[in-house]
């Protein structure tokens, strides 16, 4: 098992993408005006892109367009305090083709919250990386 | 109830601050080299300061001293999608008075991940914003 010098386990790119796929809940962090944030999306990978909605004139519609961010999707055991984390960084770009985006914003579930979201975001990973926590029981 | 353009109820600063005191697990947005990362870490916020541990010469330790990041938290019912993020942005700093950083490290819970730990951060927030999704019936 390759370890990282924080002590988790580091993850394999296939592993990595298994894990993004298997989730629907990730966060996206852009800069607006300079200033970073973090927005929580639902998302879905499909043929390695990362797929999600935004609304009109949104701060993450404006934000995510051309634009270099970073993905990030985890789940955490509260109990068991085991965990992965999936890290992608690549350029979001809006998916202007009119048929291509209905028939990929067709696909994607409905998106939790309420307004119109019709404008579909797709991030081309350019790199992914990933750890898991896995507790090892410690020295007494 | 105030909504934003995405027809999500605003939260005041308020509550913002009550719900990051509520929680334990955020994600933090930082940059390496010009490229945008998020990293999971378990906080705390203490005297309206969002506190976190790192270890010595990792790449969020590196990244998040002196540095505008974005500190974000979310909590989401995957049965009723209902659920509230906040996101906070302020300078994180290294807490480097070792009486001071030592007292409070005291006081955090202990880190759920492997590894040394021993340096504290600090972010201040600059402003703290939140959204909350709630689930109204549509209409038939």
């Amino acid at each position: 098992m390759l370890t990282d010098s924080e002590g988790l386990e580091v993850l394999v790119e296939e592993e990595c993408l298994k894990l993004l796929d298997s989730a629907s809940l990730g966060r996206i962090a852009v800069t607006i005006g300079a200033v970073p944030a973090i927005f929580p999306v639902n998302y879905q990978l499909l043929d390695g892109q990362i797929l999600f909605r935004t609304g009109e004139g949104t701060k993450l519609h404006n934000a995510s367009d051309s634009a270099v961010v970073a993905f990030e999707v985890d789940e955490v055991d509260e109990v068991t305090h085991e965990g992965w984390s999936v890290l992608a960084v690549g350029v979001a770009r809006e998916v202007r083709d009119r048929m291509l985006a209905s028939s990929v914003l067709e696909r994607l579930p409905h998106p939790w919250a309420p307004g119109r979201r019709n404008h579909l975001i797709a991030i081309v990973p350019e790199f992914v990386s990933g750890r898991r926590i896995v507790q090892v029981p410690q020295p007494s």
